[in-house]
């Protein structure tokens, strides 16, 4: 079952060994586990739910609980802690577009605010009820789940905005497709979540962004149903589907979506590479992604998350011959890893590879083969299992991610992590943190950095070092010129940093937009741009 | 010098020789050119103009003139018979963004319309003045011409928003750069037009269309500077970019433009193959464009358009040495061309093109090759000037565009082909209409269709034939299922047709948003959306 309080299904677990756990006491002190609440204590503690009948709502306390929050760090607190604060007053499961317009209807009648679900994998505070002070009603759209529509001289799909990623893969991958987006959270987020927070999966280089794939869809809203059209590209005005994009609930329900798929790939490798030092690597993988070869991904950690990772991953004997071979050929302290992957046609797929392999030799790059590389696919959604792990051991794991022109690539990441050590510092705390370019453009990359610190086990204490870590971390990345997300999108926890980049005329076109949509305020107030003053 | 009444240099010619006019005739009758109005009476035409002093706005009838109107059918039936009809009252060349302010001040001042101008090529009457009632002040930003930065690390360019095709492509290679934005009008129209009706390049498999170029910029809007930072991508709400996108004149005047270079290819080659009829052909397009094999072109000619091409090509006997080879290898009648290209990496691209000649001759595909292609490469934009010799010969050349899904494209081809023809029956005249697919998608493909036809040598009645003709092609489009463009553009020609797309709510929300950048409807009245009933 799937966890109610951290990440993932109850049945797996990522444990971590001994000498992990080594690692991270030296470098921030030894961590120290709590009791969290219980799911009866966690429900007890929901406020009387606000909401008149109606025969698609429910408001029983577990069903309030399991969708109140999301993955974020103060949810997660809010959670572990058992002080859950506002929870929705009803949770509604609706099983069909009409049902949708109904409970719009319904929200609009008793003047309740609206936040739409999907997997509930937010780490930005998309879901937090409450924010406008009225009656909440969360709209579940997990039943939205079936592909309605195959078109494949077109290679187009049509799905209920509903479906969680695994759920879409299988049924598509039964007629030899795929739609390539793999988010770190894949498993439980849905498509519709996705498209409405602009994600970005790990083979986005081959596959595109959601934005790309995004090809027409339905919106039920406030004032009316908005139908998308399918066409490969027009010139013709505005591109509603932007409209709908990154529009985290503020204008409507998205109920379908089409998507461009492709036919599962004939090959598919990851192959491992390793640099001797940041800037050898950085210039390897600008140049890579500006060659265009076709690859289908690249994923470049710093030196402190390559060490991370190579401790985490067990196998100590196994990583030590590892790292003494690579020592001989120059990457030793300081090296940096590189996994690249490439999809497709079998000849194409292995020239991009055999391509990246040269070009990357001729900065240092030392190849070990495709076996860390499979390994890595194997383990990519099993990664966030990590944070349930570490909250038993006393540590909390959060991350913050950019992205920025080349340029500022570097001077990013410092940022970021010199801000998260500074903030902490002030709790008299260490806090341990990597970064990771996660998805590489021409233009320049996206900056995911990785914080580990020790949990308080006071709850206005933990919130208090996360508040700071978030503010310091956030500021960092505004004042480096980067956007406040680069695939997590904004929620409430990234709002107050978006006019940095939108400026004052691009936030008060958001709001125009908004208030079309949806004049009342009822879709998922304070979102995305802070409410509005009255 | 720029012709006023036709495209192009004056000092270049395409002629039409004799076989071409006995092709011509064979298919619709012999035309009869006429004497077009003289630019002086064209002047004297003008009504006198309604504008107040101001230091940057230049009101004499040539200079109004000229910026007066665009490259549509209806713009050239207007010049060529000299009765302009409304002209803009004053024309301004701003040199900076803050004269571009002092415009928008003064217009607002005086209560008049804008209209911005970028080079004067639009095929869809985004040009036409007056459509308010109001005067008219047109805004010409070609002297926003110049690049103000390269970044090369980020493969970034800014550059004034006014810049013409060639000059901003000159610019750039003194660098080693290319945008690589190649549309039939590149000689004459501008960056900035690009950007607000979505253009694309011939060459957009490889570079994308300008959507995919177009990083950030600045726009002066009624209600104040609208600037969009660059990042590689972000997941941070609304795209800001794609309100400006397609934007047409509405919400304001861009004046610069940061958009994602290229390194110069190192190599670059465009074949010819030829398919024995339609369907093998259209099945090869589509199995290319999806097999995502890196080429920078792909331009499908129907049968009738290949036979088009042949004929006016000239060189009669190397036309028939090689109809006679391509017959004996199964490509006769019902003939196909297709042009393919590559560019980049050497090996890359001939690898690109060695793929796809395989796939092609899988389909029946005869490769002729390289000559042809580097021959239509040479030519690509001298085409357009055939516009003029045919109205010599008393021909009308006109076309229309849009783009669909794979299993709508042959019948929309047939669709608009056929409509045109039954559009002109009603005037008992014949016309020629040949398409081409201009952009192929793995979703679809654009739908190109050249209409020629007479001359009837009268204002009204070649008006009326063009509106004949122009309504029932875009009802044809619409009720395919197609866009109203993929490539021109809305202006005031399409406007009509948008609804069929948008739907009532997608017009309602893009009215919002032009009402809230233009609360007052001074910006390029009428273009896009139909001007507001009061």
């Amino acid at each position: 079952m799937r966890r109610w309080n951290g990440w993932g299904d109850d049945a797996v677990n990522f444990a971590l060994e001994a000498d992990a756990l080594a690692f991270l006491a030296r470098r921030i002190g030894a961590g120290k586990g709590r009791e969290d609440a219980t799911f009866e204590q966690a429900c007890n503690a929901l406020a009387p739910p606000r909401l008149p009948y109606h025969r698609l709502v429910e408001t029983s306390a577990p069903v309030r609980l399991r969708n109140a929050l999301g993955q974020s760090l103060p949810d997660w607190l809010k959670l572990r802690y058992g002080r859950i604060g506002a929870a929705p007053d009803g949770v509604a499961f609706p099983e069909s577009a009409e049902d949708v317009r109904e409970l719009l209807d319904y929200a609009q009648r008793y003047g309740a605010a609206i936040v739409p679900h999907g997997g509930g994998t937010s780490v930005a505070g998309h879901l937090t009820a409450g924010e406008g002070g009225q009656a909440t009603l969360a709209v579940n759209l997990t039943r939205l789940c079936r592909m309605a529509h195959l078109d494949r001289a077109s290679q187009l799909a049509t799905f209920g905005a509903g479906v969680y990623g695994p759920d879409l893969e299988a049924q598509l991958r039964a007629h030899g497709y795929t739609l390539g987006h793999y988010p770190q959270s894949f498993e439980y987020s849905t498509l519709g979540g996705w498209i409405v927070t602009r994600s970005s999966g790990q083979q986005s280089l081959r596959y595109g962004r959601i934005e790309q794939m995004f090809a027409g869809g339905t919106v039920e809203t406030p004032v009316g149903r908005l139908e998308i059209p399918t066409f490969p590209a027009s010139a013709a005005g505005t591109d509603l589907r932007e409209i709908v994009l990154g529009s985290e609930g503020r204008i409507g329900i998205l109920t379908e979506a089409v998507v461009r798929v492709s036919p599962l790939p004939a090959y598919e490798a990851f192959h491992a590479v390793f640099f001797p030092d940041w800037a050898s690597a950085e210039t390897a993988v600008r140049e890579l992604a500006q060659a265009k070869l076709g690859l289908s991904m690249l994923r470049l950690s710093n030196a402190l998350e390559t060490t991370t990772m190579l401790a985490l991953a067990g196998h100590k004997k196994l990583i030590g011959l590892l790292e003494g071979w690579l020592s001989l050929r120059g990457c030793k302290d300081g090296k940096c890893m590189l996994m690249l992957g490439a999809s497709g046609a079998r000849p194409q797929a292995k020239a991009a590879i055999a391509a990246a392999l040269r070009l990357a030799r001729g900065h240092g790059g030392v190849h070990v083969g495709r076996k860390m590389g499979d390994k890595w696919k194997q383990n990519r959604f099993r990664n966030v299992y990590l944070r349930n792990a570490a909250w038993e051991h006393g540590y909390v794991i959060d991350t913050v991610e950019t992205a920025v022109d080349w340029p500022l690539v570097e001077s990013t990441m410092h940022a970021v992590e010199a801000a998260a050590a500074k903030a902490l510092a002030q709790h008299g705390e260490q806090v341990h943190a990597y970064t990771h370019l996660s998805h590489l453009y021409a233009q320049g990359a996206s900056v995911y950095t990785t914080f580990v610190y020790r949990l308080a086990g006071d709850y206005e204490e933990d919130m208090a070092r996360w508040r700071s870590l978030k503010q310091a971390a956030s500021l960092a990345i505004v004042n480096s010129g980067g956007t406040i997300s680069h695939q997590h999108g904004v929620g409430s926890d990234h709002a107050p940093y978006l006019a940095a980049e939108k400026g004052a005329a691009g936030i008060a076109a958001m709001e125009a937009i908004f208030r079309h949509f949806d004049p009342q305020g009822m879709m998922n107030p304070g979102k995305l741009l802070p409410a509005a003053k009255p």
